[in-house]
């Protein structure tokens, strides 16, 4: 007999438990929580799941994802249309939206150059970024890569293929985090932050 | 605008953080997963929710979880008929299966007496475990409850809703620590509590 009484609480647990970071204890506990839900809730957690995979759109300019064929900010015009900004994925876009300290375009990249992994400049969606920059009139393009080996490639990679447009093209800046203690910063941040001071205005 | 670029992202995100113990980032992240899935596998996500919620039964005699309408446990032939455990829920079943200790029934009572949460005996499987024991010609009720107040009040109630029938009572040996609950007990402690049980002296 298997470890499970019922092949349907197996199949679920298994579902559950194939998601990264979840256990089979945790995913048997929100299994047997779903189990004591109303059917109608269980058909809508279900039902929300078939409906992402079916029918979520990528926008087909910036690649973030959408539920029309253009996302949203893309289509606005209350944006500032002449700045991208070259992010690694979705959650990218998200974190950099929560800032409210932005009001441009995106560029997603949907991952970065990584050797080790296999994932060489044609993986990615830099080819679609650097066809953007002229018939969009874009003037700026911010680098918001990970400040990773990975990410330093990209931006050198990217960097280079946009050199012949002569677009500007920038990086977010590198130093301490806010709130931090000089103690606790790593030293190459440190050093980084030493190296690329700014002029104080009080 | 919401946090979230698509409607449908945030309903899949807003489906998995209902669940307990999942935030939304960490919904997001599983969500991300499953849309990096083949469509296949995100359907059979679903599906194995949907039926698990529509098809699954509950054994019509000791109340746990089944495929069938009587479980494998109570159809079997090999098992000690004449014993049967107690449990709180399905989690507690599993465990004492695991131990590997014991080979007898079961009778899932689907809670225990909890004024404070209002769960009385009425509201949990105890008369239906009453009813068991002339027919089911029954020996002896091993009571398998959280070492907690309320599992203490639910084996005192057992213990004398079960006097009249003459039935032999019993406790898990207290090996495992006062307060704790059988799905996070180690199988080893969990089997000792079960050969060391005792005779229940109300």
């Amino acid at each position: 007999m298997s470890d499970y009484p019922s092949i349907l609480l197996e199949n679920a647990v298994n579902q559950f438990s194939s998601l990264p970071g979840l256990g089979r204890k945790t995913a048997l506990r929100l299994v047997l929580h779903l189990l004591r839900q109303p059917e109608n809730d269980v058909e809508a957690f279900a039902d929300a799941l078939t409906r992402l995979k079916k029918e979520v759109h990528y926008c087909r300019i910036c690649h973030n994802i959408s539920d029309t064929e253009v996302c949203p900010i893309c289509q606005s015009t209350r944006r500032d249309r002449q700045t991208v900004c070259v992010v690694e994925n979705i959650q990218d876009v998200m974190s950099v939206e929560k800032t409210g300290q932005y009001s441009g375009l995106y560029h997603v990249l949907g991952g970065i150059i990584s050797p080790m992994d296999g994932i060489g400049p044609k993986d990615i969606e830099i080819d679609s970024l650097v066809a953007r920059i002229e018939p969009e009139q874009i003037k700026e393009v911010i680098l918001a890569l990970p400040t990773t080996m990975e990410g330093d490639t990209t931006n050198f990679y990217i960097y280079r293929r946009l050199a012949p447009t002569g677009v500007r093209v920038s990086q977010i800046a590198r130093g301490m985090a806010i709130g931090n203690e000089l103690e606790y910063t790593d030293e190459i941040t440190l050093g980084r932050s030493i190296l690329n001071r700014v002029e104080f205005k009080g």
